[in-house]
C-alpha cells in the first residue's frame, strides 16, 4: 500500500494530505441552513452539513493531492448519523481517486485491536461471506499498549495490502509529558520509533514499510532524529499551518530524494475561506479557497525542500 | 457520577462489571441463523446477532450488577450496522438501570479529544439545540498524548456529571513494553498514575474522583502500588478470568472498606455457556449461564476480600 501512496505523491508532486476535520463553525450558513431545513437541528442535520461541506472541499482539491485524512472524532461526535457521513466521505474520496488515511488513533489489546483493524482496514467472515466495515486505506494507531496491540494492525496491512501510521511524537503542546520522558538516557518517543522500524520489517513494500509513523511538524529537531531511527517508515506530519509548523520546519522529515514524509493540513485548507488570506473567495466558493490554500502549501513545501 | 457507580456497587454488593464484547463465535447458532435469515450474511446480519445475543445476556444478569462495559471495537468491526447495535445496547442497558462504561480507549489532541468526549459523554450545539451522540456514563481514555488530550474529557466529566477511566497499566502481556520503562528510576505507569490523581482533583465527587484508572488484574503487585499513588481514583480492573487474573489477585486493588475497584469480566460471563463449567445450560439458556458465572465471580471476589 505504501507504494500506492508514493506513486500518488509523485504523480501530484504534492507530499500533502488534506485533513477532513470539519467543525460546524467552518461551514458556511448556506450549507448548514439547508441541512437543518431538511433534517432539523439534530445530529442528522449536523451530519448532512458535514457531508455537503466535505463534498465541496473534495471537489475543489482532489486532483491536486494524493490523499485525505478524515479525523473520525469530528464525525463520531454526532453518533451514528455522523459516522454515516464519515463513511460516505471515505467512499466519495475513493470515487475521486484519493487514498484515505483514517485518523482514528485506535489501539487496544490482542483480539480487540484485531476488531479495530478489521473494522477500518480489513474484512471478516459473517457466515461464509467476507464483510468489511469502514474502508480506509491507512489508519493511525496508538502504541501505548505495546506490540500485542499493534500486531493485529500489521497483520491486516500484510493480508489486505493496507498501511498504518503509529503515533510516535504527536504535535500537541503536552505531547512531551509522557513521550519525552527519559528512558535509559533517551526519550520514550525514540524507543517507540525503534519499535516502529522493527514492526515495519514485517510488512515491507519496496523501499518503505506499510508501517509508518506520526511525528508532529511542531517538533522539527525530533523529526530529524526520528527520520534516521526509522529509515523505512513513511512519516505522516501533522501540525503544519494552524498548529504552528512552517515549511522550513519540514525539511528534516523528508529524505534527500524528497520522499519519506507526507504533511497534513486540516483547518488551513478546509477553513481557508474563513481566513484573512483567502477571504475574497467568500462562503460561496469554499472549494476554490481550499484549492488556493493547497497550491500555496505545495509551493511552501517545495521551496523549503529546494532550498535545503 | 462516580458516586452513582459506588451506590450501585453497594446496592448489588457486586464490584463487578460485565464486558459486553461479543464475538460471533460466542453466539449460539439459533441466534446467528435467525439474524442471517432476516438480514443475510452481511454486516447488518452480524450486528443483529450481536444485539440479540446482548439482550439475552443483559436480561440474565442486569439485576445482579452495577454496570456493563461494552467494547466498541467489537461493534465498530461491522461498520455502521455494528455501531447501531452498540448504540442500541447502551440504551437498553440504561433502560435496565445499568451504568454503562464505554470501552472506547479514545485519546487525541485538544479539540479532537473534545469531539470524542462530546460524542460519548457530552452534548454539543447544533444550531440552537443541544445534541448527543452515543450516551455512555463512563469512557476509557488513552493518555499517550498527555494532559491536553485528557483535559477535554475531564471538562465533560465536570459539566455533564460523567466519568472516565484512564489507561495506566493494561492487562495484556506486552503492556510493559512502554508502560514499564524506567523513568527517573520509576516505571512510566507510576508517572501516569500520579497524573491521574492530579487530573482527578478537578472533578471530585465525594471521596472519589470522576477520573479513574485502568489497571490490569494480571499485574496485582503493580495494582497495590497504584492503589496508593491514586488514593482518589476508582480502579477499573480488566483481565480477570479468561486473561488469567484470579480473585486472590484482586485484593490489592481494593481499599480496606471494600471500595475503590470494580472488576471486569467479559468472555468468562458472556461466553460462559461455551465453557466446560457451565456447559449444562447449553445454547438455549445463555442468559442463565451468564447469571451463574456472575454469581460465582461475586463469590470469588467476596471470599478474596474477606480472607485478606
Amino acid at each position: 500500500m505504501i507504494q500506492k501512496l508514493i506513486s500518488a505523491i509523485q504523480k501530484t508532486q504534492a507530499p500533502i494530505v488534506v485533513g477532513l476535520d470539519p467543525k460546524l463553525s467552518f461551514i458556511p450558513d448556506r450549507i448548514t441552513s439547508e441541512a437543518y431545513r431538511e433534517f432539523g437541528e439534530t445530529a442528522e442535520g449536523a451530519a448532512q452539513a458535514l457531508w455537503n461541506f466535505n463534498r465541496e472541499i473534495i471537489d475543489g482539491v482532489y486532483d491536486l493531492i494524493p490523499a485525505v485524512k478524515p479525523q473520525i472524532a469530528m464525525y463520531e461526535q454526532f453518533g451514528i448519523p455522523g459516522l454515516i457521513a464519515f463513511d460516505k466521505t471515505v467512499r466519495y474520496c475513493h470515487e475521486k481517486g484519493l487514498l484515505v488515511i483514517g485518523d482514528i488513533k485506535r489501539g487496544d489489546i490482542g483480539s480487540t485491536s484485531e476488531a479495530y483493524a478489521i473494522g477500518h482496514l480489513g474484512s471478516t467472515k459473517v457466515g461464509s461471506t467476507m464483510v468489511s466495515g469502514f474502508e480506509e486505506d491507512f489508519a493511525t494507531v496508538n502504541p501505548y499498549l505495546g506490540s500485542d496491540g499493534v500486531q493485529p494492525f500489521i497483520d491486516v496491512c500484510s493480508q489486505a495490502d493496507k498501511g498504518i501510521f503509529v503515533l510516535v511524537k504527536t504535535s500537541n503542546p503536552s505531547s512531551g509529558e509522557f513521550q519525552d520522558r527519559q528512558v535509559d538516557g533517551r526519550p520514550l518517543y525514540e524507543l517507540v520509533g525503534e519499535q516502529v522500524e522493527k514492526w515495519g520489517q514485517q510488512s515491507m513494500d519496496g523501499d518503505y514499510s506499510n508501517v509508518g509513523a506520526v511525528v508532529g511538524a511542531t517538533y522539527p529537531e525530533m523529526g530529524r532524529i526520528l527520520r534516521e531511527i526509522m529509515p523505512h517508515a513513511y512519516i505522516l506530519v501533522p501540525g503544519y499551518g494552524a498548529q504552528g509548523g512552517k515549511g522550513s520546519d519540514l525539511v528534516h522529515f523528508f529524505r534527500e530524494d524528497g520522499l519519506g514524509a507526507i504533511v497534513n493540513s486540516s483547518r488551513g485548507i478546509i477553513a481557508a475561506w474563513k481566513s484573512e488570506q483567502y477571504s475574497s473567495f467568500g462562503g460561496n466558493r469554499i472549494g476554490e479557497a481550499a484549492r488556493a490554500a493547497v497550491l500555496d502549501m505545495k509551493k511552501d513545501i517545495s521551496n523549503a525542500l529546494c532550498s535545503r
